[in-house]
């Protein structure tokens, strides 16, 4: 039997993968949860029928939402993931020497369970010392750790359903308060190319709130289009002007130093939102 | 009536569209050609079964291949397109003031008539006085003109089948006599993320005989993986020192001036591949 699945990215256009295998797929309280043995990409993680995260491709996206902020201020101590069940982004920022502690702020606890069962590559550094997970509310602990963060990463699903709410500017008014006074936000912020409304909104609710509001872009070939958006708040550091080169070295696949300020360099069509 | 076209991307993995219309197929000469228009991507060209462009995103591809050489170029007069039957990169050269002739040497006519018929916004300048077009081989072509053209930019389908021979040293030691004394040659080469050996291939075998060589790198839909590299070799000119800011304005939706440099700096996996 030839099993594949289908993964709708735009109206009236998909990706398909060849499955060797389905590994687990179960209704979490919120979400549907697979992960897929797929030719293509190895294993992959999939919410509500959406892609999250691949074993061949996860690394640009995990490193790109991590290695920026982390790089971009000088000395990060404590940082916030908001979602990122998978652990791929606590994985980087724990490749840092400044970190403390890494939170992990994760509404659904089934998908750390799934991840650390079939994704150990991925969530490997979810049980570090310095990770500390908490199951909950991302908006709710938020709201509830003023002045803490360093850094606040919000790697969330789509802006639709259960993660809607990480998306707008109240949201990113209570990120700033939980920031330190140099601290950083970033978060994904889909395809250009399939959701300028989206990404435009975004952009300038995060603007309306932070001094310094950018946008980067990486190429993730699983994510709709292939091309996809990243925004940064920050309240002090601009992150094009941030001096990376002189920091130490990392052990990465897609970030370099050079990478760091031309992944904000916009293609025009996209350089156009942020007006 | 659901109609949906399927084009395999890499190996178990496909990317399928939603089909209104097919407009036009039919088996040339050399290849299978096909127009169908997309509900996701408006018309589109298929050659032998793979994307070659489509209205809603051709519009990165032409303007990387061409914009990157000529306005590495201090002032481009002839230049000498290899495939493009489509035309959009012929309309891209033109918005070039300093243009005085761009020749499209194109293997197979037909291409050239379905898309004049089917494509008009992509090849609406095919008819430009301007424009010269030369039906034939583009390796015999480029080996009976010596030190006649400014930029060379060969706009081929994959280096599998009727395009083969456009891939691979010989014919870029022809290209290199095929350019003036400071000329510029540009390709289009692949995705990095699935066909690494060909783009380190098509690097080394162009280093070995341009003293410049770089990869640049822009986001494409449609293309596989959406992350798509374009390989150049110069005489002369160093397309990432280029002073491209004090040029002429251009009409574009990808292209600008910041990018023409940023496109160049490479993920780390990418850049491995030039050492």
């Amino acid at each position: 039997m030839d099993m594949w699945l289908s993964e709708s990215q735009i109206k009236d256009a998909a990706m398909t993968y060849k499955v060797k295998e389905t590994l687990v797929r179960r209704k979490t309280p919120f979400q549907d949860l697979a992960i897929v043995d797929t030719e293509a990409f190895g294993r992959m993680l999939l919410l509500d029928g959406i892609v999250q995260t691949t074993i061949n491709d996860e690394y640009v996206y995990h490193e790109m939402i991590t290695h920026i902020p982390l790089l971009t201020h000088p000395n990060p101590k404590k940082v916030l993931v908001v979602g990122g069940g998978d652990g791929g982004t606590i994985r980087e920022i724990l490749k840092h020497p400044s970190i403390e502690k890494a939170v992990l702020c994760e509404i659904d606890e089934i998908v750390i369970e799934e991840c650390k069962k079939y994704l150990p590559e991925i969530s490997c550094a979810l049980t570090d010392p310095k990770c500390e997970i908490f199951i909950g509310d991302g908006i709710k602990y938020v709201h509830e750790h003023k002045n803490e963060f360093d850094v606040v990463i919000i790697d969330s699903t789509d802006p639709f359903g259960a993660a809607e709410g990480l998306f707008g500017g109240s949201f990113y008014k209570e990120i700033y308060e939980c920031l330190t006074d140099d601290g950083i936000f970033v978060a994904q912020t889909e395809t250009p190319f399939y959701l300028p409304e989206v990404v435009k909104k975004v952009y300038d609710d995060a603007k309306a709130v932070f001094p310094i509001t950018k946008l980067f872009m990486a190429g993730i070939p699983t994510y709709p289009s292939g091309y996809w958006s990243f925004t940064l708040g920050s309240k002090k550091y601009d992150p094009e002007k941030a001096n990376v080169i002189d920091k130490y070295d990392l052990d990465t696949k897609y970030y370099t130093k050079r990478l760091h300020s031309a992944s904000f360099v916009l293609p025009k069509f996209i350089e156009d939102l942020t007006k």
